[in-house]
C-alpha cells in the first residue's frame, strides 16, 4: 500500500502517520516526489484497522498495490486451472456446454431437452429447482421434486447436473442430486452461503453479482477457495447498466479480463444476460470467440408455455444451430469442442 | 398489461396472440391507433407463463400497467405506516435516530458511544455483530458475543437494538438480543432470508441492494410483508454508479420517490453511502431536508482504531453537532425530533 | 401513447384529461381494466406540450407506444441499408475493416501502418487529426497537417479516409481530405454538429455517447437523417459502467439489438472500448461473431512511442493475426471479407 | 506516478522500464515491498507518451498520484472562489438563486415568472433560447428572439440573465444578451466550445455531463480556466444510473466532494435532475442542506401549457414555498440568503 501525503502537510502530521504505522508493526518507506510526499507501507496490512489511515488529516489518499484476493489470483496458478467433475473435464482447451430449461417443470419437459443437447455435445444438464424470483407471487420452483427429476433424466443420458442452491440449509440434501452447485447473482455476496459451499467441497459455478466488479467477484471466489474448495467456475451473466434493451449488459470484456486476473475457468450465460431468445445466438458466438471456456444456455421444448422466463429460452432446434456454429468457431481459435 | 403489435403483423399473427390470451383465460381489448394495433389484457396475468407473449412473432413489446408489489404499495395504506417497537414510535411525523459503531468491538467501546447518542435523542443503538466483508481475510464480527454486548449496553441506557443478520439460521438466537433485524445490501435479494424474517414477525430494516431499482426493492419488501410482517423500515444506503469519489452514490431522490410509492418509513444511512466521515454531516442534513424519517449513523469513540470501516465513522462530538442541526431542520419542515 | 389513470381518480379528473387531449386535437380511446382505467391517445402527439399530461393529478403514468425516431427505424427500410463510399461498399453481407493510428503523428508513422492494413483487406484508414482530450494539457492533434498526411498516405494505397471532426466550423475544410466524418462519443449529442454534418451530405460514422441508450443514439442518428443524409454508420465503442478493468464496457449486445431496431450498418471499436491492447483481439473476434458489419482498430508502428493512447494501440503484426481470424469467422457466419 | 511491477518480472524487464523512463528524462525511485517492486516516477510526466508504460510487459499497473487538473484544484485557491457578476456576488457565504422557465416562449410568460422570483430573492433569470432536444422533432427554442425577451424582462426587474449556448458560433451574438453562459450536460465535453467560452471571458455555469466523473468534470473546467477565464460555477444536475424513477440521479454527495476538491461555487439543478415537479422541493432543500451555493429551478406560469419539459416545471406559488424554506435552512447552516 502507498500513502500519498497532502501537499503542505506539517512535519508533525507526517510523524503521526509514521507513528501509526509503527504502532501496527508496519514499516514505512518515505520518498519525496516533485509535488507529493509518498509513503510506501511494507508488512502485513491486515493488522491495520481498515479505514484508519484515511482519517489522519495529512493523508490525501491510499493506493492499494496488491489485490485483496490471493488464491483466486492468476499468480497462484499461472498455468490455469482445469479440473474434472465425475470424469468430465472443465477448463484447459476443452469447451464446456451446459443447457436445459430455466425451471424444471416435469420429467417430460427435461427429457426432451436433454435428448437434444446430449446429441450436440453438452455434458451438463441445467435446470432450476429453487427459483429466486423478484416477486413472491411468481413460480418458485419444484424444489426437491425438481432435483429428483433432473437427476433421473441426467442419469438416463449420462449427463451431469448443475442447479442453483439458495440456502446453506439445502446443501446436504442437494448434494445427493447435484454435481455442480450454482450460486446465483442475487447470492453472489451471500458470504454465509459461499463459505458453506466452500466447506462442502462440491464443485461450484459462481455467477457474477449484478453490480459486482470483477475484483469483488474474485473476493467472493476467495470465500469459497479459502475453505479449501478449488473446483470453481466463474459465470459471467451480465451486469446492470443504464441500457434497457437487454435485461442486463453482457460484459464480454470480462472474459479476457478474467483470463488475465485469475486461473479459473469462465463460462458465459447469454440467456440471462440478454433476457431475450433472439439474442442468445449472437451472444453465444461472441462469448466463445472472446475466449470463454463454455456456455450455459436455457433451452425449453415449448418456450411459450414455460413457467418461468419464457422470453429467454430457445428451442432445441435453435440450440442445434448454435452448437454447430460454436463448434466451427472453436476450431478457429484452437479450442476442443466436446464430442 | 398492454400488448403493442408490430406494424405489418398479419391477421393470423394477431389471432395467435388473441388465442394465446384465451388459452390462459384472459380477456383482450383491441384498439387500433394511427400507427399501431394495441391489445389491452384484462384478468389475472399470473396465469400467463412469464415471458411467453414476448415470443409470439407479432408482439413488439409488452407494457406493464400495474406494479408487481401490492402490500408495499402506497395505495395499500394511503395514510402511511407508523408503528411502535417496544414503545418507540417509528414513522409519522417522528424522526428516528439510530447510531452506534460499525462493528461491536468491546463493551467499553459501545458504552461510550451509547452514552452520547442517548443524550442527543437517539433511541436505537446500532452495531455489527455479524459483518459481511468483501474479503474473507477481514474481521468478521464478534458474532454472539457482539449481540450480548449490544443488549447489555442498550438496556443500561434504555435504548433499543438494531443489528444485522446474515443467515436464516441466526434469527432464533438473535431474537433474544435484537429489537429490529437489519438486512444488509448484500442480502437485499436473499429471498430465503427475507421470507424467514417475514415469518419471524420481528421488525425489520431492509437496506437497498447496491444495484436494486426502487421497484425491485419494493419487491423485496413484498417478500417480507407477504409473510404477514408489516413492521418494515426501508433504508437508502447508496447505489453503485460510475462515480468513485464516494463509496456509493446516495440516491437522495429515493426519499421522495418512496414517499409517493410506498407507505413505509424511510431511513437514510449517510455513513455507508459515502464511506467517508467528512461527508456524513452534509448528507445527514440533506436526507432530513429531503423528507427522510430518520438516520442511521456510524459513531466510534476512536475511529482510527476501529476494527472495521474506520474511514466512515464519526466521533461522538461530531455526532452531537449533526444532531443539533438535524433538530433545527426538523422544525422547519414540521417534523418531531425525539426528546 | 397510453395514459394510465390513478386508482381512485374522480370522474372530474378523468374529464380534465380528456378535455386536455381535445384541446390539442387528439382523440381518446378509454378502456376499463380490472384495476386501472387506460386512455389510448390517437393523433399527432407532437402538438402536445411535452410533459404536460404528467402534471394532471389523475395521471399515474404515460406509456409511449412509438419510438421517437422514424427514419432510423428498421421499419423505414426493413431490407437494411448498404451504401457505397467512392466505390467501397459498406453494409449488406460485406465486412468493413478500418484501421490506423490513434493520432496522426507523421507521414512515416501513417505510411507504415497503411501498408500493412491494406495488405490485410482494410479499405479505410483512420487517424485522429483533432483529438478531444480529457485534459487541456494533452496532445491535441496535428489538426490540418494531420488531415493532409492522412489524405496523402491514403491516396498512395488506394484507401479511403475516416477522421474525427469536433466542430461544425471544420466541416468545409475537412471535406477536402475526409471520405467519412467521424463524430466522437463526446459530441454524440452535440446536435448543432449533427445537423451540420447532416446538411453536408458527407458519409458519417456516429459513435455512441458514453452513457447514451440505444434509443437516444438512434435519436442522434435522426438529427443527421432528418437533414437528408442517409449514409450513416453506427459505431459501438463501449459504455460507462461501474466496472473499471476496462476503460469502457463494450456493449456487445448492442450489435444484435441495433440489427433489430435499425437498418443502418454497425461497426465496433474494440480499441477505445477496452483501452488496452491485449483485449483488442478477443473483442474484435467477439464483435464479428455477434454480427457486426465491421471493425475500427487502432494500429501503431511503435505503440510505446505513440503521442496518444499508446496502451490501446496494437502493432501491425498483431493486426495481421486478428485480420486472419476475423476472415475465418466471417466465413462461418456467411459474411464477405474484403479482398 | 507509481509503477507497480509484476511479480516474477525479470531483471531485464525492470531495466527496460527504467530505460524508458530515462529516455523521457524522468527519474525513477525503486523500492522493494514484501510482494511487489514499486517504481516511483519523478519529473514532468507530460513528456511521456500517454499509455506507453502500460505496454511494457513487466508493468502490472500505473497509479497516478496527482490529479490531472491544476487550476480547478482546491490547492490552487484554498480559500475558495467568490466573484461578482455585474455587482451580484456568487460564492462565499452567499446563496445564489436562479429561476425561470425551461424554454422562453413569450415575453408575458417570462415576465410573470420574473416578477415572482424577484420578490423571493432570485437575482438570476434563466430560460432556454437554444434547446438541445433528444429528437429533432421537438421544439428547438426561439433562439435569438428568446435571448431578446430574456434581456428585456431581466432589465425590467433588475435581474441578470443566464442562458445556454450550444455552439461557439453563438457566443458573440449571445454576449449582448447573456450575463452568464450556461454549458449544458450534452456539451460538457465539447472541448471546442469550452475553449471558446474560456477565451470569451464571460462568466460560465458548466453543467456536469450525464456520465462524467467529478474528476473529468474538473478536467472540463480546466479547459475553460486554462484560457484565463476563472469565473466558473459548477452545476450538479444529476447523473445517469440504472434507476429510472427520476430522470437522472441527483448526486447530492457531489456537493461536499466538490467543496473538498475545488475552490469553485457549486449550484444544484433539482428540476433537470428529477424531471418531475413534485420532487423539486425536497431536492432543493436537500441541496442547500448539503452545502450547495445555490439553486437553479425551472418555474413556469402555467406548466401544463409549456412548450418543453412541462413535467419538471413548478408554478410561481410553489417556488415561493421553496424559497421560504431555503431561507430558513440557510440560517441554520450560516449561509446568507439574498435579500
Amino acid at each position: 500500500m502507498i500513502i500519498v501525503v497532502k501537499p503542505g502537510a506539517s512535519r508533525d502530521q507526517v510523524e503521526k502517520i509514521l507513528g501509526t504505522l509503527e504502532q501496527f508493526h508496519l514499516k514505512a518507506h518515505v520518498s519525496e516526489g516533485a509535488e507529493r510526499l509518498i509513503i510506501g507501507v511494507i508488512g502485513d496490512k491486515s493488522r491495520l484497522p481498515p479505514g484508519a489511515l484515511e482519517l489522519l488529516p495529512a493523508v490525501e489518499k491510499l493506493v492499494p498495490i496488491m489485490e485483496s484476493y490471493k488464491l483466486a489470483s492468476r499468480a497462484f496458478r499461472p498455468e490455469g486451472t482445469a479440473f474434472e467433475v465425475k470424469g468430465v473435464r472443465i477448463g484447459g482447451t476443452e469447451l464446456t456446454m451446459m443447457a436445459g430449461p430455466c425451471a424444471v417443470e416435469s420429467e417430460e419437459q427435461v427429457d426432451s431437452v436433454a435428448r437434444v443437447i446430449t446429441s450436440c455435445g453438452a455434458r451438463f444438464l441445467r435446470g432450476g429447482a429453487y427459483k429466486p424470483r423478484t416477486t413472491p407471487y411468481s413460480f418458485q420452483g419444484l424444489e426437491k421434486e425438481g432435483l429428483r427429476i433432473l437427476r433421473t433424466v441426467a442419469d438416463r443420458y449420462n449427463l451431469l447436473v448443475i442447479s442453483e442452491i439458495t440456502s446453506e440449509n439445502d446443501i446436504d440434501y442437494a448434494s445427493d442430486y447435484i454435481d455442480i452447485i450454482q450460486i446465483g447473482a442475487r447470492n453472489a455476496q451471500n458470504f454465509r452461503l459461499l463459505s458453506a459451499v466452500g466447506k462442502s467441497g462440491i464443485p461450484v459455478m459462481l455467477k457474477r453479482g449484478i453490480a459486482e466488479t470483477i475484483d469483488e467477484w474474485l473476493g467472493s471466489v476467495e470465500y469459497i477457495m479459502s475453505e479449501g474448495n478449488y473446483k470453481i467456475i466463474m459465470c459471467e451473466r451480465g451486469i446492470r447498466t443504464f441500457e434497457t434493451s437487454t435485461r442486463s449488459t453482457l460484459d464480454i470484456s470480462a472474459v479476457p479480463v478474467l483470463k488475465s486476473k485469475t486461473h479459473l475457468p469462465v463460462i458465459v450465460d447469454p440467456s440471462h444476460a440478454s433476457g431475450k431468445a433472439q439474442y442468445v445466438r449472437p451472444l453465444s458466438l461472441a462469448a466463445i470467440a472472446a475466449g470463454a471456456d463454455g456456455l450455459i444456455i436455457e433451452v425449453h421444448p415449448n418456450p411459450i408455455c414455460a413457467l418461468s422466463d419464457a422470453a429467454q429460452q430457445i428451442t432445441p432446434d435453435e440450440y442445434r444451430v448454435i452448437a454447430d456454429e460454436v463448434k466451427a468457431i472453436a476450431e478457429i481459435i484452437k479450442r476442443t469442442y466436446p464430442q
